[in-house]
């Protein structure tokens, strides 16, 4: 049987971080995995959140075997809803990320049209041409698997997001007899997470928390409160077990935490006695000293349930002096401002507030240095394809292998976009497709796009003047007075005085011009503004004759 | 003679980082310690930076004795060109700081209208009733300074910003000396900078980034560029330093870089013989590997000299593949994402980029836990200060306090504008003075207040739509179409079907319209585009009769 090419094409997660998505290509057919989701930056305004370029599977919308996700994070599950109103396809995936697609699907109607399929690690699944073996991962969510993904052109290794925990809450350590065997088979390349490319050493196992949990419930006199991500169920297995130990009852407040409990518990992922757990109104009249509370909005986001009682909006809870509150998590990069802000507003309503730089409550799920030099050294891949990190962390990767004898020109940094072929065991760059920033604002995806963004940072930058304009036509003079209205603009004192100065500017202008009137007033408004008071804001004519 | 009540009121720098001033009171007579800026956070939109609150000072203008300045970095001098336009009086300052000072009342005019006083570590300085001691202190910038400030109430030490560095640059450690004859002495209270209260352990000297430069020196094959702040003259020697040992040429890029080196060469804080300066145009034609380029824009600003690179929007210089580019420094926070979002731009670009996470080429110049143990150790303070910091440093700052020994009630956790009284050798908390954000927005002053901010929040989430209406005077039916101008909203293609239907909702709204027509139209148009698209842009209607 002649081998086909065998093509990877990142479309989300090279160069960035989030909105992961890759694809592979063989015999026409594809395989997608992974549909994730990223954050916004601070200077994207108004934009809800970035999903991958779906326009290279559009096109080839029945070429696609199956999808396959890795774990139930956000990055990696946040944009399945828009891939599967782009494309049909059916979804392969753990018992525990299954859970958390459908609890994601559910809400947006989309369960009953979606074809599932529960996989395992250790299995081999056939989808289209691919032979994809899940293989167990540790992370820091539980069922993370990374994938064997085998073809007549060789076998590539897909790392998925992994650490080398050698003590995991779940006890499950990733599977290195597995990549041990990929090793043995012969392994064309690896595709591997570069989140933590940058950070020496080994990740510390999560069960440092574990101990860090148990010096914070030693040491509260009151309530205590752990923030986390909803996703994070070994952090609530942590808590709880914390819970029983120092005799407190736990609560899961509000809907993503207490849904996301749930259905790990009925599948056997969380092992919590119904016995300790209490409803929030029981939690909230119990002795302080007897509850823990677990909650979500460690980013420091206004609305979350960590954001409200930081601001003390939230409806039935208040932080007070005595509580504890512990942030069990790191703030993602570009979120640092608002999380040091919420951990302030708490400290200043009297809380005694815990986080990474004062304990290890939290560690990273993603490898160090010396764990991607193991995973290279276990699979001893021909080609290494750094994936997933921004384009320093996919350097450092790329630095990293060569350090475990990786030739450099066996190594592929690329962008989305980029295709990798592989034929005959060689690996080369092919074509380059454009991915743009996809961003979800309100309900629509797309119709915001860079050009949009940046208009929004210059309405917002100095603000907006609306001149609105009545012109005698028979005259060509203004009817009357010019209405100014200004917004973002300055305090209206100031602002009257500098506005009572620029309408005469707007008179002069109209009286002189003999063209175009809107641009001449603009002109006249924007000059003196900036040379009265270096601002140039955003100003609109609006012109009418009668 | 009765002992008066000595007060003390922050204006800037407490909960916060930066625009640091410090007022103290006492018979009247006011000193000012410190005139600094703060840069804004990431939804402070359109704002260039935030100075002090001077209200206070403004209404007490004709008692305040001196200003005095401790070190010259821009979140202690930042905003002396401010207050010079509101008050007037005489500024005390180290020689460094004076010529930093200089540089900048130059450039604004001002340094003619101004009182200048040098002063020396070691010297008292009688300023009103204020006797100030100044003692020197290590920080990442020569010539800084703490102040020992005696009146008949008691003496308070100020630190300033500081660290114990046992090898600095300049061989200049911290005045032990001076501070164990504080303690002698009895000091009353200590009012001390909390920057690094939650860093464990001790702050690296900044010897430590020399032997980094000379690994980056002795592994660089082409050009070396080396980005830092303006006024960290310590590391522009550091860089001569090392460029001497590699015989390479150095040169500085950008005004500010030029000036301030120019002014430290003069003043004999910069040891840097003329052989190892060249221009840019001859550093540009020198054998890459034969010249190292110092430039600033470390905090990822798109408009530095850095933030061009990386953009390639410098005038004379291209970053090439073999350049090695050296940041050393650390984000400010907030501006993380800048950063990175710089140094992988730089990568694209082909250069080898070294910051703190990769080499120590950055060390802080304030003081971990060790040292504020070992400050307050020293200077056996009856009371403690902690200010200089976000609530969360100044609450660490405290519980450090109380771990060598202070009685919690003897610590002052507060915030700006809140007076701290000493009578009679005891601390009180006197009343609490309003204390605002002032943004400088252009060159105006205080016209932007948190509410601008928030309304240019607004226009930026969703955008802007401006309906224009002219109405039949006679009927009250729309004389024409209504004209839609939209800005940040959508992409026109996907616009043009919204608005359109958005239209129809205005002609029906003005139709049935039986009262204030622009809040009707407003609240259709909001209700049809929410249903819609679940977007609220704003809605600004101009309506003209004829």
């Amino acid at each position: 049987m002649k081998k086909q090419t065998l093509r990877i094409i990142p479309l989300g997660g090279a160069g960035e971080m989030g909105r992961n998505m890759t694809v592979y290509e063989y015999e026409n057919q594809l395989l997608v995995v992974d549909a994730g989701l990223m954050f916004p930056e601070n200077d994207m305004l108004g934009v809800d959140y970035i999903i991958p370029d779906l326009d290279f599977l559009i096109k080839r919308k029945d070429k696609i075997s199956g999808i396959v996700i890795t774990h139930g994070h956000e990055d990696h599950i946040g944009a399945i809803r828009h891939v599967l109103e782009a494309i049909q396809a059916p979804i392969y995936a753990t018992p525990l990320t299954r859970g958390l697609l459908e609890v994601k699907l559910a809400r947006n109607g989309l369960l009953q049209k979606t074809e599932l399929h529960t996989v395992e690690a250790g299995k081999i699944v056939e989808i289209g041409p691919f032979q994809v073996e899940f293989f167990h991962v540790c992370h820091s969510i539980p069922d993370g698997v990374g994938l064997g993904i085998q073809t007549p052109a060789g076998l590539i290794v897909h790392t998925g997001d992994y650490k080398f925990d050698q003590t995991p809450v779940d006890n499950w350590p990733t599977d290195y007899a597995k990549l041990a065997e990929f090793s043995r088979r012969g392994t064309l390349a690896i595709v591997g997470d570069s989140t933590n490319a940058v950070e020496a050493g080994w990740t510390p196992s999560e069960q440092v928390i574990t101990s860090a949990f148990e010096q914070v419930f030693s040491e509260a006199k009151g309530r205590v409160i752990i923030a986390s991500f909803a996703s994070l169920i070994s952090r609530m297995q942590q808590v709880a077990n914390t819970a029983i130990k120092y005799q407190r009852k736990l609560s899961f407040i509000g809907t993503s935490m207490v849904d996301n409990a749930k259905m790990a518990r009925a599948l056997g992922y969380l092992d919590i006695p119904d016995s300790l757990l209490v409803t929030n109104d029981q939690a909230l009249k119990m002795p302080k000293d007897q509850v823990v509370l677990m909650c979500t909005g460690t980013q420091g986001e206004p609305n979350s349930i960590l954001g409200r009682l930081s601001t003390d909006r939230h409806r039935q809870l208040s932080v007070e002096p005595g509580d504890t509150i512990v942030l069990s998590s790191k703030a993602i990069p570009g979120n640092e401002e608002m999380v040091y802000r919420t951990i302030n507003r708490l400290i200043q309503r009297g809380a005694n507030v815990i986080y990474e730089a004062l304990a290890p409550v939290h560690v990273s799920g993603h490898a160090s240095q010396e764990e991607i030099k193991l995973m290279l050294t276990l699979v001893k891949p021909k080609y290494v394809v750094p994936l997933h990190g921004e384009i320093r962390q996919q350097k450092m990767h790329a630095r990293i292998a060569q350090q475990v004898g990786t030739p450099p020109e066996n190594i592929a940094l690329v962008d989305n976009g980029q295709v990798i072929e592989f034929q005959n065991g060689e690996m080369n760059l092919g074509e380059k497709f454009p991915i743009e920033y996809v961003f979800v604002d309100g309900s629509s995806v797309g119709d915001v796009s860079t050009d949009i963004v940046r208009e929004r940072e210059l309405l917002a930058k100095d603000g907006i003047l609306i001149i609105n304009l009545v012109i005698d036509s028979a005259t060509h003079e203004l009817a009357k007075e010019p209405q100014i209205i200004s917004r973002g603009f300055m305090l209206s004192e100031e602002a009257d005085e500098v506005l009572s100065q620029a309408s005469q500017r707007i008179i002069d202008a109209v009286s002189r011009s003999n063209g175009n009137l809107e641009k001449a007033v603009v002109k006249s408004v924007r000059t003196y503004l900036y040379s009265e008071i270096r601002r140039s804001p955003m100003i609109f004519v609006t012109a009418n004759e009668i």
